[in-house]
């Protein structure tokens, strides 16, 4: 049976900051930079989510594309969309959300909900310069 | 031998319908939505395909990216461009022509007409935010 | 008092077919070429609206982005979008379904519902490389 | 003599938050929806910076795009980036950063700069799919 | 009549050197910096070309996609496409090619083979960041 | 513990010329065509250089975004940007410049200053149609 993978891309926007409560002031800062600005920052983040398993004979789909936004929708963008990570969003009070704590947040979340004999890539873009990717491995 | 992944996109235009016949027309309505419009519609559907092997040594190539572009338009533009895929391809008389379908079909009249040492992988764009890839396996 | 353009992006999925039905199907052919095909074919069409005017003082906005987009889904994707515009959309009964007829279609429409201090440009791609502009004059 | 256009492209990131001060919690609720947050959100703010003018037939520039991308970063990158445009960017104090608050904004400091024979437009897009233009006028 | 825009977009590489033969070394390297490699270096230079007119009401056309590409592909991309410009073209012998003497000479091309009612405008593309623009005024 | 891909994108212009030595003229230009043009051609070439390994605890990076570019910058740009490949980069002395070529050289190059426990694979765009990816297999 082939193996399709099926992608589906969304967006938020929301603002973060990067910190280690950790560290001391002048670590933070010199570690992560304008990042560390305590005001927060904020990015328009593009979420690309790929789906991997056979692809139904009956209906030819593998996942409904409508399904999988809703889906993401529910679980991501209701969550992160228009707020403030480290403020608003529970899974971020003691974790740093840098694009590589976020991807991993994302994709578990994703992965709870998904169908178990499907496989998940998740693909985060902070910038259309700088993106993560993050398959469960 | 390094092995070279090299990316060629194209690019065609077409019409189609998402129908089941064995299912009530009720349930293609309600199943495939606004897809299942009896009259069709349309998409820009944009094709990368990944030839993957290794690089001769002598020219420099793993395949020459003209050669790969003739390819596509002789085994896939030709049939597809501005067709109602439906109606005037064959591949899709009896195969509901879904981005899943339609990548598998066009990943094996292309790996028909491939040199046997050199892997494929293709994408297909439905449109900027839904897309499919097909590597058969 | 500044006049400030505010620009949104929307876009819908549409089968169409070129044709004169006042000329011969030999000239047909010979004019539109594969956009003659009489089972149609089809596009994702991309539409950029822009407003001009002068920023309301107290809210700081030209026009709620929000309304705009409903605006333009109300009067535009919900009648264009997974549709056949030469059979489904009554604008095309008897005007041919080019990018330059169907841009000046669109801004008729958005015009006609815009308040009338605004200045109205519309922007269709039929492709990524063929698009049209049309601002009402 | 000949009047071209150059364009040159910068981004910025930044968190910020529609709120009128004047309004109560109820109507900037009502009226910015989810872009009133308290705790900010943020975008990737893409800037185009438009210069026309006559073309120097000596050195073939109408201007140097190292000097105009210097004068953007000084000017407007230096200021907003990785900032809370509300909190840390003093044009702002007062005044509602909306996109065409913003863009007028970016537009006074970069004309109060350039030599007063060149023309200047300023695009700044919000998300991929909202942006405003301004040009002075 | 209506006036509609209709823009074809295409593309051609290019090696090119800027350097003012009036000039010592001294001051092409200090002017035009690493642009002034005697050894050239290159781009992909995008080219979106804009026609404004009246649509014929018979055709529903200003003017026919593939007509406008035939005609940039003759007057532009056959003389510069996969050339050193400035050793290559006869246009720039005595010219230097920046991308503001380029796009001038780019639109007078075309313009000499449009039909004289239509209005002209070129987009010249030299990098995603840096682009210029002349409408032959 | 998770591996996660970390993504930088970055670009540089060059001009090159395909042209294998030990080939006749003829056989230069039937093979490579307009590539073979002994005046060079040249490209916009983009890089994307994806890093995986395990996401560090303490700082929340898997690689700081500024230490890869900078890595980047020294290895990549600074070699290559604005130059002439044939003759201004000694890797290229005897090696024909061709995607294929180009993308091994530069994985080599960042693969050598890389901790060892990350790996690396490396995407070239020589147009935004044409492109290669290596990771070292």
């Amino acid at each position: 049976m082939e193996k399709v993978a099926v992608i589906r891309k969304e967006h938020f926007n929301a603002a973060h900051r990067l910190h280690n409560p950790n560290w001391t002031d002048e670590k933070n800062v010199s570690f992560y930079g304008k990042c560390n600005n305590p005001n927060y920052h904020g990015h328009n983040y593009d979420l690309e989510v790929t789906v991997i398993g056979e692809v139904d004979q009956e209906s030819g789909y593998l996942i409904d594309m409508k399904t999988l936004s809703d889906l993401i929708k529910e679980e991501v963008l209701n969550k992160f969309d228009h707020k403030n990570l480290n403020l608003d969003v529970a899974d971020f009070k003691d974790l740093n959300p840098t694009a590589e704590n976020i991807v991993v947040v994302i994709y578990d979340k994703l992965k709870a909900v998904l169908e178990s004999n499907l496989d998940l890539e998740v693909t985060l873009y902070e910038t259309p310069r700088n993106f993560v990717t993050y398959s469960g491995q």
